[in-house]
């Protein structure tokens, strides 16, 4: 039996790169290291900038570069792949081209996870960056589900709000503006939130909805899990 | 110019494996991701156990599975390696003989950076398993600087408060048993602490000391980021 190892394709950024590290640990129950799984983590945080690329229209894609990190990984012995970036999300097409492995595509599983318990036509609230809204991260998965997207109007906040977190980690503004946010989601009658950004995953704990809240990195760390434990 | 970046053999604990990741996203100064540093990490957390190895002498050596792994890493692009487990250095001069980029040595970085303030002949205190006192990891590194180890009565109370962490992440009852470690050494008249396992570095923020304490991730995230940024 080859021994089941997931490459992480990382660094976008570095904080949630270790925050899936860190929700991988807390849902293996372990008694010893041994316990745990393993992970080939590519830590890279000179992949091109996805905002750049995607909102400013400044910088090169970062495609290649993911399909370089994609391909070293499978080389040294990844069985399937993960990447916690939801903005990077909109380079997969390109990537998994050139793989053999498997890659655990976290906007797919994040959107059946949602639509296990929302109607068809549902509205969908997402708390990300305009580089998710305007790469169309999500489109497809939504459109294959009948599900419709609920944005917040002032984009331009929450990617200040990234850009606090790249910085300077969870702050108490950036808690804030991701708060007004999912209250103004509820307000436009959305079903369920997605938390579809590792930097605002980091402050999901002061997260307080009264509708589900789906966190993309959750399910990408049952995701990582079931494909070394369940298969 | 090649692209630096360092090697991470990882996994023994997965928690101390994000310390080190943490600990270096702390010391650098970043605006933006770009500005953080890149590591491939091959976190394995079934590496032989090294407390079975040295201490119950009913395991197998970890050696043939960490020489494996810094293979891969060097392979994979690393241009140096580290290993944020101290009991693991006990199996460096092995792994060592198999490589030919440079390994950032924890034990000998963190002995030298003691040495800096301590007088000939100090005792140094180690609040570690008893691995690595039976292992001798620190003997010739202490030796070679005129230094000498201290070391708690209790070892088996500092390896039931490893298991601890290992198993519930760090308790108000493992930093009670390092605490009390801790001033039992300074009452023996160490002149300088070294917290010298892990997972005790995990616990260090609730550690008061009178005198200097040294911990080894700390010093190897200082080497690993000067590996990267000033050679």
């Amino acid at each position: 039996m080859t021994r089941k190892v997931v490459g992480i394709l990382g660094g976008m950024g570095p904080e949630a790169t270790i925050l899936l590290q860190k929700r991988l640990l807390q849902i293996v129950d372990a008694q010893d290291d041994a316990d745990h799984l393993p992970l080939l983590i590519d830590m890279n945080p000179q992949v091109p900038s996805r905002i750049a690329h995607l909102i400013e229209g400044t910088g090169p894609s970062p495609a290649p570069v993911l399909i370089e990190m994609a391909n070293r990984l499978e080389q040294a012995g990844a069985t399937a792949l993960a990447m916690p970036c939801n903005t990077a999300h909109h380079y997969l097409p390109e990537i998994v081209d050139h793989l053999t492995v498997p890659f655990l595509d976290m906007i797919a599983l994040s959107v059946a996870r949602v639509a296990q318990s929302a109607e068809t036509g549902a509205r969908i609230g997402f708390l990300a960056s305009p580089a998710v809204q305007i790469g169309g991260v999500f489109d497809k998965a939504l459109k294959q589900h009948g599900l419709t997207p609920a944005w917040p109007e002032q984009m331009d906040l929450l990617l200040s709000a990234i850009r606090d977190i790249k910085a300077n980690g969870p702050t108490d503004r950036a808690a804030k503006i991701l708060s007004d946010a999912a209250s103004e989601l509820e307000g436009k009658g959305a079903a369920q939130l997605i938390v579809a950004c590792s930097e605002f995953s980091l402050t999901t704990s002061s997260l307080s909805a009264s509708i589900p809240v789906i966190d993309t990195v959750d399910v990408l760390a049952r995701a990582v899990r079931d494909h070394m434990i369940v298969s």
